[in-house]
């Protein structure tokens, strides 16, 4: 949070300690009541989609949901007029995900249904890290992240073979059962496929055909070394990302990997001591 | 097991020694006994709650798990009898287990069906450890618990996100299936939303809408490649702690990773044969 | 692309450069537009399958298919007429895959309902990587196909296991549930067997009987634990790839995994740089 | 295969070399031929539980099982007549699979339904191995081996672990559901159990109460997050495996994890390449 509040008012100043910060008792305080409230307002719509219990509290449900969207838009016109850089903010993930959670409700007054969508307001419940000992958990975030960021490129290749796997496949099994047993068309014989290869198997579509269960048969076979594949990637690059917190590279030679406490390049002889404390 | 029996009377080092030690035949013969026991009673419950045997055995098995429960009881109160600290037996995980395995089925006198919940004796059975070589499945268990609880942070991240993705994902099914095709509730959705996305999908409910369908297969994708996160992490876990294991520190400039016979750090020439020795 | 197009006339190699290429503008609009073609092809038999949508528009949908594959046969010529070598792009696997997405229309006017297979086209979309930055994917590609090829004997041992589970406990299954609750033959248990193994689960075919259930949730076990095996196989083969790639080798004595930026070979003290910079 | 034959007579020997053998010419035809055989018998065995073909060709294809199971009992006493240990060979594990593939035939004329049994012949199959190239096979299967058994400590850990939460959750299901929906006792419970958190998910028994389904999802997750255990166990194995194989142990002072191709031991200095020529 190094951002330059000097321009702010005081009471800007004040607000953005609470809404922003952490560190103060105000700040946890926000922190903490905010998650609660969130959590009320996810659970306030979920129960809302349950009959029965929409059928007695209608309109209690209704009142407190509004209460809510009140209070939250309330905090985001807070977090807008206590920001330095007002614009920064809106256009933030954290920002976006803010203005999100309250377009549903105002939505719902015109379209009807649209207002359970109010639940992408869990996303803001990631704030959560905040009060968690942070550091910790965004390292890890940040550690997964970058894993399947740097498999990109092999996680790309490997979605786009299971792609052309699943369109033949559903078209073969289409052709074999003859448009009956489920498969009344291609898109629904590639959502079978889809539903077969990652290993899910609902059993609303299932071939009836002794041709058609050995396609599946082999399809499953198939899905099954094929879920090898992204578990391998991942675990790879995971494995890769933890050694290279566990290394230091030479500013001189650039050799990397290096043993994390090492006085001296394995390589060049550089004095890695001194190149550390610099940085 | 090296607690202060020296306080202890003799009648109470006798059986001491039988209940809680392993070492001697006396103490191996009253373990191998109490797992019998503990299955048997186990069994007894099952076999109690299928209909057809309960039908024609029930005065029979209603006695033998009541004679069960006697002994269990009789072993409980010995066990604290000859305890140095009977508090911390009481208070330990060992302890707490065998209490709760004792009070299901004095309860179900008062509170009908609730005696079946005494098959939680069946965790009292990891004291078969103890009879097999001990050790080997210690060290086994230990780096398995170890593995997990440093990934913790990860874990807690992903599975964050995977509740998540499950809360939007369900409840855009339930606005997309109108409420039909068993998507009756956002609470129901999500519940659908899990047993896809781990790959269960028990096809109770299922969607039919092509919309739907659609969503359901990026589900399921996502759940796939989802699905390599957590093995890449705990793989890497399991992977590190077992280098632990096959590797020395420097006592001196706190070098990790040496090769477990080194004479010398490779990174400060320590002696570390000397400083083993005096481990 | 380092052929010898020397010997082609002009408009050959006008042709050739555009077809073939993605270096010039007119290459990469050709391949941008096949893509989009190709991808307007696979969706329109696709949606000829949708009876509502047949019903309607079967006129216009064979029209356009037609279309498509007559664009894909000039295409196809035109690829044959401009090559250096005709009969290798023809012997090629995009070569093959060309022809074979073009035969399925034409046979479709023979035998009824064949035409559905040139979604086989849709192989060609792999094209889509030239367009991409083509070296970051063929790097993907190939270092998981050398992952899958270098544990093919690994892989093959672990079928032919998983193979005689099945046919063995499909077997037993028949035998136990006798030739009841789906399980009506040995074919169709074997099936019932490879469905459970992989954790598929459609349920169409369940276990009633409590030897049966038995015996399944041993197979689930199974599955459980072998489920492990190629994924460690796999993720085991990726990661000594990737090693690889970041290791260079000695060419005096044959050392490997050097560090990548080492200077001397750790084992014979050869100048690793000198031969390195002679590659 | 260093057997002593010298003390077979000559008609043993020729016969040995054919059944035993595979490096001659007779070797290899006897073993593809035999291969062919035992696919075929059990391909009779499995046409011979379908209804349709055991009406038409019912006294045709148990005939043709006749000839198979005398082919097969010929074979098994020439096997023990030439070996030069013929106890070592019936109670070695090919020699117990050779006569178990013999006994349900014979055991089928008094026992209707036992001779389905014969499709245990299909694990004499593994002796395409020795017609492959074995020995890239042997390794494969070995390091599979090696790589299973050296983590059963771990692997029998996890195998409790999961059992007593399967026990306990499947107990708690059929307290919830009180008995309904499936859950009519605790064994059947159990299974549902286990079905749910191998990701099997058959959905015959599926929970329809609200806490019911709570519990369930707890338990897809906990399955989905302890899926990772058994993977990373083999995972981990496997690629310490692949370090043995490609590293040498210094016959000096012990230090293991060398690279392969290393002349001196990096901790004591010892000459390797006069030791390893010396094996």
């Amino acid at each position: 949070m190094a951002e330059d509040l000097s321009q702010l008012k005081n009471w800007q100043k004040k607000i953005h300690e609470i809404i922003f910060g952490y560190e103060t008792t105000g700040g946890k305080l926000f922190d903490v009541a905010l998650l609660l409230v969130i959590l009320a307002s996810v659970l306030t719509v979920m129960l809302e989609s349950v009959q029965e219990v929409n059928r007695s509290y209608r309109v209690q449900l209704k009142i407190i949901e509004w209460i809510f969207t009140f209070l939250f838009s309330v905090e985001y016109i807070a977090r807008i007029a206590c920001s330095p850089k007002p614009l920064r903010y809106v256009l933030s993930f954290m920002g976006i995900i803010d203005l999100l959670s309250l377009i549903p409700t105002y939505l719902g007054i015109f379209i009807d249904g649209t207002h359970a969508l109010s639940v992408i307001r869990a996303i803001r419940l990631i704030r959560v890290f905040r009060i968690l000992k942070l550091t910790h958990f965004m390292g890890g975030a940040e550690q997964l992240g970058n894993a399947l960021w740097y498999s990109r490129h092999k996680i790309i290749v490997f979605l786009g073979s299971v792609l052309c796997i699943v369109v033949i496949i559903g078209t073969l099994m289409y052709i074999i059962e003859g448009g009956k047993n489920g498969f009344t068309s291609i898109p629904k014989s590639i959502y079978w496929s889809i539903v077969t290869i990652t290993t899910v198997g609902y059993g609303d579509i299932a071939p009836q055909t002794l041709l058609g269960q050995s396609l599946a048969s082999a399809l499953m076979i198939i899905g099954y070394a094929i879920l090898a594949v992204p578990t391998g990637i991942v675990t790879s690059e995971i494995m890769q990302s933890e050694r290279r917190l566990n290394s230091v590279t030479c500013s001189n030679c650039g050799s990397n990997d290096l043993p994390k406490r090492s006085n001296y390049c394995l390589n060049c002889g550089e004095n890695l001591l001194r190149n550390n404390s610099q940085n």
